[in-house]
């Protein structure tokens, strides 16, 4: 038998106080059941009895018997930072409604994500009320607002004490979760209880132990329609190309699902992959073998890939404030038509980059239920006093320590099934080298 | 330590046809990895030390480094059967391209479902064509066509072997899936070598050791904005009552999933769940508590739910041909409006049954990325000669025993988080007894 | 030369104020210019020297220089009745921003249509604030309610009277505007200045003077979904017959142009066109070659079609309650389904009533902007005095008096190309006789 | 009575073939109509006795009882030029199945726009049957390919006249109609009977006579979708602007249009509207302003904005190859960057730039009905031998000479209700000088 981590979440102290959730633990009364602490969720659903892997169990996320505050004395905040992703409002909305589940009669909206925690912004918070909440959940954006960047935790700590806020829901990326982190750890070093319980926003979707982050669903929705629109681009001019820049910093999810979904794609490009743009095997040349036999070709790019190509020395190059060879999808765009130029080939180059629009549109059902589970799990967490964690989803809701959940990303590996089958949906060669 | 039970699926026989895909078994080569077929999923990923349960362990889809047939020597065959889902047209392209990629030359298309396997029915079946598929998944309905209910196994098999065909991928639910198991069987009972591989085709996403068929996010997505049309309807007029009637023959999976993402729907009936009628707590009564607080009311109601209310004794009632009583949605619409004309409440009623426009709709992302797995999957399967199984998705893509698949339906447990979650988002009580 | 007629407008008295609105008389100077109140609209933009036609010519709607009313002393109301309609809560808001321009400081929305003023009811108005309506114009459905049914003018009236109310805004079909023209009679006859402007509101697009109706447009894109979703349908199955009953009570626009919409359609049924079911010709045996041909048809029918069969008699027949016969749709499938198993034929139904999803939906970009010019020309209008009269559209936005307006329907002429590119594009014979 | 022009379009000759369609000139016999020749569509149906304007008649478009052509010796050709626009394949269908009504034995489909009709660019036509356009009417692009840039007339004649086509169906803008306006002066000088009859494809809605193209009403819905994203973005953050650049190169209808239907929309620059970026009442410091009262801006601005802020001696301060000074999009969102940050106040800007997206999306269903009914008329005027004409929407469909229609663009006049009612729902400034 292969060894095991039991992964253990930071409390702020004994569960005391008795659900007012109308559950229970008796089973076969039709009645839910609060979840027990000690049930685990194994990481690692596979047995490969050629290849043990060490286990790793993380707690199960749900309901407690028991919790850590009374709901009466909490004051809770919600906190939307980071890029727009959507879902936000449907998180922020399922919150506040479990919240009053639980009777929690306070819950603030930061403004404008960490700068709202800042009385330096000037933002100050709102008080949530149920009109306020009622119908965002059909519309994109985020009605508290975001913001990019740190603040310092001290002073975001002082602003919580000084309010009595000691419930913080972070609702973000890598980013905000070490920010959260350092939150979370700040108060504990003052000995003020509050729990912080993170719920991972990433369009990217490449937050580890979280198999799906919500937005990620309706991005691809996004992107396939974007990809469609780009292959019409490409087949209806001769030698057309469409280029679709689509998001993905580290991790080609995006790409790769969108890809999937779509069926037109002939070339994807992630940060997983490393590609070259010369040499008989390299991109340009295979691009070329491409348009020959068919004339056209869709490619799409996530922001992340090919940024060995982006070098310093390259980018002295094209200096004098010009900021377009820092973007993989402009420098990719400039070197094809430069290719075709210098091979005397025309062609019909279109280049689309609908982030804004994908990142702001409103959740799909998908998200919408998504974004509910992940909102209620937070609340639950963070009523039974769990604290510097995040809510994963990993063959099932668990928890997470914000450090282990931003220690690295989740990434497609080259050698996966998932990927193979991208390859076998657009044709192209394992290599690009 | 539990017990573990290893679930085997049955195979044509030795597999000693090299791969021409082009993978391999060497990590960190950045090429693709054979799924060695060693290699087991667990059906739970759960650890309860209180409660121990039996650990099943399931074979791990994906392709084989040596498979059963040379693929020069494959005719291939492809069947759509029962009611529309969303996603056909993706199966079928992504198991025609699927084939292809192995180097199989002949795909046939069986017409309307297992009629097309019988000679009787006059539909013979065609040859897929790169050209013919191109286009298909873009748009929802089949376009081999399907039908209903059951042919003769022995008719069906006599079918197969005159035209040669040794594999057949059956897309269906668990009717098409019996189905297939007789093909199965009698196949094997002959000695002929026939490859039956099924992916699980139901809206109702109540497939056995399939946590999500193919369709079910699509159905989600327009049941979703039908809600929200409906909670438009009831809100806008005084006691507006609406009410939806949803799919889910035996589970409540659309009507819940889709209140959870729609979070406007105020009672949602299902299958798993016994509810009454009358009493102080039962339905009605509820309901006219909600309108007296409210004034308007959104329902959703499962295909499946109530069925004991609609009793022989009380069919024959209506008798006389009014063949309205056994739909509980007309059932439940006639009973709220005569009671609350009986109580002199008047009421605005607005049922909506949106089931043909349901299942027809093209797929959507979630759903076109899905059916592209779940066809190279079964492709993979048959390719390797194994037979009687299914494709199913449970902590990833594994082989489930076609009786094993249909022997029993997925449920939603009340006990369940699920449903739990729902009772939040309606605000219902947890009995309507 | 031929007759001309020039359409009056009933006016609450001289225009002595001076509108408050940033435009002015002179042109070329990039400023935005008042409309003089002596421009005339032609009905009739042809020409034909062999058939001379007399002549109708309407003032044309727009902002008027001097207006009746002093901006500060009016309270203005907004009232919606009828069945939903997409584009009821975009009204609204338009004319409550185009109030808010004059400066009127009072906007009453009246709750639940005409039940609203009447005191009985008990459903009082509200005052509709900027926030109130900031983000409904994304919503079907109405915010402000609305009722089918008649009150009493006098009642309403009085309402309007002890409220102050001296500008009413009637938004509906032509049931609506006969009550908003009795309201405007019975104002006059007591010497109260009350200007009624009514919008036209009917998704039928039956209203006489105007070309488009809001709503049209969405009700039009939902029901070419739904038209495709059946094709899927029709087509999936042996002698597949789907049949989608659209709305069009007294006209077959929806049903005509979501035809020319969807290009699928086989058969279309308005209620411009007599046709038979029995007989050579007939509908039925007309259907009956369409499936020996092609195997499937899809038939769309608008709920005003074929009334003449569900003659009192045929009623009779199938009575004891059973109310099914009286809906086209109902007794269409009914008898489709009796005639094919008369014939041994069998034939797989689908039978599809979008009705209440596609009244409800949001309105389309078309809507939306339509929406907004109605709203703004009935304020403009109500501000100048004009009353009992309603903004058209035809060959421009224009003045129609009520009673005119509501005289007759607009229709589809069986003479027309509009119907003959039907026929044309469903391949339907000219003639079901 | 003013003065009355009866503009006149060029015959090929006498009609002296009985036309195959199956209309008649009898008058309430249920049978649809042909269009005599004769009858006349006044371009404005406005009397202002005031200021009498001088009357244009065109000819109604239609099916005449007396064709130029005999259907059995037609060889047609269609052919799309240009950018893409949502519709192309709608009129591909419907033309080809008008002409196929007519009895027309041959259609032939030009790839690659006017390249298709030069033999030098090896891209020879497509005889186009009836499945190859069968479900084309659901996808966006053209399935002719398209291009840009012209031919030699000599040789599309020389193109046409060897493969017999003397029906020539162009589908473009107004550079399109122009080198279909050569075309026809070529034929019509070598006595070539060839009827080349314009359908109006520009997405900006700028031709002549024609007061809706194809492809404007889905342009419009997907930017109204852009732009409500884009005010999401615009909200989310602190000093949030959204500048989003749509498509209008002489003419602002997209971009006026869809904020009218949005209704997000701060600040609209269109080509029509001059104005300033400097001074107290330019862009900037009014753009200011409205940050210091509202945090945020979304503004829109049409391509061909502030063209005279890019002039020669501004584009040759920014030389050195850098190109994005020429497009007004990036033009303002470096100004606007510029000068926040000259003033010491951070914003966040966000651009976006959706132009492929919108122009390759299909056809919304006003598009789709649209561009059947605009098929039609050509296909009709047409076979009537009309050539060097252009069907045109004024007051219903007509024919327009393709000089007329390509001499000038239709425009937004500032003056105009229209542009006052875009002003209305911005809030913006009538003049930013």
């Amino acid at each position: 038998m292969s060894q095991q981590t039991d992964v253990s979440i930071p409390t702020l102290g004994e569960r005391t106080v008795r659900s007012p959730l109308p559950l229970n633990t008796d089973h076969d009364d039709l009645i839910a059941n609060f979840v027990p602490d000690a049930i685990r969720v194994r990481y690692n659903a596979e047995i490969n009895s050629d290849a043990p892997l060490p286990e790793m169990l993380f707690e199960k996320a749900g309901p407690r018997e028991f919790i850590f505050f009374e709901p009466a004395k909490v004051r809770a905040a919600i906190i939307t930072c980071g890029g727009l992703c959507p879902g936000l409002n449907n998180v922020i909305r399922s919150a506040f409604r479990q919240l009053n589940n639980y009777g929690v009669p306070e819950v603030w909206g930061i403004r404008y994500g960490y700068q709202g925690l800042n009385p330096a912004a000037d933002a100050p918070p709102v008080l949530i009320t149920s009109e306020m909440v009622d119908d965002i959940h059909r519309d994109g954006g985020s009605i508290l607002g975001s913001s990019r960047g740190e603040q310092p935790a001290p002073v975001m700590v002082d602003f919580l004490q000084h309010r009595g806020i000691n419930v913080l829901l972070t609702i973000g990326g890598d980013g905000t979760q070490r920010g959260a982190h350092e939150i979370a750890v700040e108060a504990q070093r003052r000995g003020y209880p509050l729990a912080v319980a993170g719920i991972p926003k990433t369009i990217d979707n490449d937050i580890m132990y979280t198999s799906r982050t919500f937005g990620f669903s309706s991005a691809v929705d996004m992107a396939r329609t974007v990809l469609t629109c780009a292959h019409n681009e490409a087949r209806a001019y001769p030698n057309g190309v469409a280029l679709v820049r689509l998001m993905g910093r580290d991790s080609g999810f995006i790409a790769a699902i969108a890809t999937l979904a779509s069926q037109e794609v002939n070339f994807v490009l992630i940060p997983e992959i490393s590609f070259q743009l010369e040499g008989e095997n390299g991109f340009l040349n295979v691009l070329k073998r491409r348009l020959k036999a068919r004339q056209h070709a869709l490619i799409a790019v996530a922001e992340g890939a090919g940024q060995h190509l982006l070098t310093d020395g390259q980018r002295e190059k094209d200096a004098s404030g010009n900021v377009l060879h820092k973007d993989i999808g402009l420098y990719l765009r400039d070197r094809i038509t430069a290719f075709f130029k210098e091979q005397k080939i025309p062609i019909s180059m279109k280049y689309i980059d609908p982030s804004y629009i994908i990142r702001s549109m409103p959740a799909n059902s998908e998200d919408c239920w998504l974004c509910d589970q992940y909102a209620r799990h937070a609340v639950h967490a963070a009523m039974a006093g769990k604290t510097d964690m995040l809510v994963g989803k990993w063959n099932g809701f668990i928890h997470v320590p914000l450090p282990m959940a931003t220690a690295s990303r989740k990434k497609i590996s080259p050698e996966s099934l998932l990927w193979n089958s991208v390859l076998s949906a657009t044709g192209q060669p394992a290599q690009l080298i």
